[in-house]
């Protein structure tokens, strides 16, 4: 590992030795073997994170990261850079669709800042709202750079930081802001993945077909540009935005500290391709919300032989489909609580036992 | 209609008036069109079914329907009739699965009994218990028809009873169990859609190879025995369980009176084939939750042009698939009711309103 990053050699995979207690603990619930479904994998992979068959929720935690793409120069997106600061004001006002997912299902929410030029009125100032600005943009990695390499790691650090921060949270969602970070997630995708551009380019939050391929004309280029990079790292802070360096710094924390994260859509996804290429055993801890509709998507999924929860059709950002995605976890959590064994309940398992039950049975 | 089911003849079509206000309300929100993917199409339908654009969910109420099945007699299930009681004592003594997701997302619970000899201990009763039964277990439709018409109407009534009795309920789930009941969806599902049941079969709780083509066979037999009924009510009389019955008045009840339903796996979705076969309005109020892993459920999704909100491999029933999808539907309703417009918030819809915009944007 850099010197930068020295910090992420504590990083293990989980302790594999409670599997069979975990999977025996799922197999003595009252219901056919395996007949939960992904809710029971998702149930294991919770388990082994925490290392233990009783696992637990506590204070879960929406972080999204906003920031502004100097690439908005080259003309790749739909929207004005000036909607990533707006946007910041309306989750700060509570009226954006993470306020209300967030709300919906008591996930503690907050909102980083960590590269737009933005001044908060003190009517929206709040915990929710963390300045953390590396720089009001970055630059258009078309041209140059998106960021140097100790703008990169100073992101990397401010997410590591907040991860840090929310002590008692054991379950970590990150969703992100920031108006041109599709090219930026394409180019990660391309590059990390080793293909091609054209299937790791989509429309945004509603690029035309003309603008479609204009935004990928401007991205191949930007690749060919920067051909000789290939070291994560630097692919993160060529190609990347802050908040998507922010992203790779909670993954690392949270994998650092054994807790679990919830990775929202193609962005978050393309922080998760860097933490995993800096450090694959940072896998062990994420968990993938949905499948984006922007096509790089299940390129990234696939990269990380990961499969998501969800299959909304979402495009949005913002941490939408982790926050839908969370209830699922509060399910496999709760599945291995609370849910009686076939014992306790005096539950036939299996045609097997139907001759040692009778029909006047007993809950004891 | 039936002159049994005459009430249904009041079943309309949501009114579709309103969709444009209501198209209009969701693209007002500070989100990039269609955005929100299919949490926008959930919305709009739960807003047609309460003809607002500012749609409510009032003491949401699973109700699980239990019956026995003479189909067993066959060998058809991996598990012993004795279960279905078994497990409606689990249900109240609040250590299913079912109970931990309804505990999870805050949804009212009842379990039904129409069809299972069962002694309740004192100890469990509470008003989450019903009792309804209509008989100890439907016949074998194996050799006969599983309940007389008369039977069929009874349990159908006790569906729209229940549904008629949660008068505050504007959001219902419905679930089943049944040691057995694969069997019944499979050939309702088959002579619904007109299938061979070769492609409506399935494992159900856990069938080996042998045993699902020994399955297979005995439904064939029992279809080709049957082959005469063709009439939606008396289809769902000859293969159906009471429990089956009791969700098609459920659906009945809740088009009946404009609210709506969440439909579980295979089996509720066999009740909703039926429904929809006796009034097609009936779709307009139903929510198809998930994809069971049973083979027919695509079938019967595709023949009701119905897709399923998850996909998670599950193949419990109790309703757990439906108790799963509910927060997607709270989603979708918090979504309409709590986010701001572009309007309120001061966020640029498009690149062609960013020229009247500043970056000292305020939240009014």
């Amino acid at each position: 590992m850099r010197s930068e990053l020295s910090w992420t050699n504590d990083i293990k995979s989980v302790d594999q030795s409670l599997a069979p207690v975990i999977q025996t603990a799922i197999d003595s619930k009252t219901k056919p073997l395996g007949s939960l479904g992904r809710i029971e994998a998702l149930a294991k992979k919770i388990c082994l994170v925490q290392q233990t068959a009783k696992p637990t929720i506590t204070e879960p935690m929406m972080i999204v990261f906003a920031g502004n793409h100097g690439v908005t120069q080259s003309g790749v997106s739909a929207y004005p850079s000036e909607v990533t600061g707006q946007m910041i004001l309306n989750f700060l006002a509570g009226g954006a669709a993470i306020n209300v997912l967030c709300d919906s299902f008591d996930i503690g929410f907050e909102i980083v800042n960590v590269g737009v030029d933005l001044e908060v009125p003190m009517a929206l100032l709040s915990a929710a709202y963390v300045d953390a600005v590396v720089a009001t943009s970055t630059k258009n990695f078309a041209l140059e750079p998106a960021m140097t390499i100790e703008q990169c790691v100073v992101a990397i650090n401010v997410g590591r930081e907040r991860a840090a921060h929310h002590v008692n949270t054991n379950v970590f969602l990150v969703g992100e802001m920031g108006i041109g970070n599709t090219s930026s997630a394409a180019c990660i995708t391309a590059r990390i993945t080793g293909n091609a551009i054209d299937v790791c380019v989509g429309r945004g939050t509603g690029l035309d077909d003309a603008a479609l391929n204009h935004k990928a004309e401007v991205l191949s280029a930007a690749l060919d540009l920067h051909r000789a990079v290939q070291d994560p790292l630097e692919v993160l802070a060529t190609f990347g935005g802050f908040e998507i360096a922010a992203m790779v710094g909670v993954i690392l924390e949270v994998a650092t500290s054994g807790r679990l994260v919830v990775i929202d859509g193609y962005i978050a996804t393309s922080a998760a391709l860097i933490a995993h290429a800096l450090v694959p055993e940072t896998s062990d801890y994420m968990v993938f919300s949905h499948a984006s509709q922007e096509p790089g998507h299940a390129i990234a999924l696939a990269h990380l032989q990961a499969r998501e929860l969800l299959s909304l059709d979402l495009r949005l950002g913002e941490g939408s489909g982790a926050a839908l995605a969370f209830p699922l976890v509060k399910a496999a959590v709760n599945i291995m609580r609370d849910m009686a064994t076939f014992e306790s309940a005096s539950v036939s398992a299996s045609v097997s036992e139907s001759t040692s039950t009778t029909t006047s049975t007993t809950i004891s």
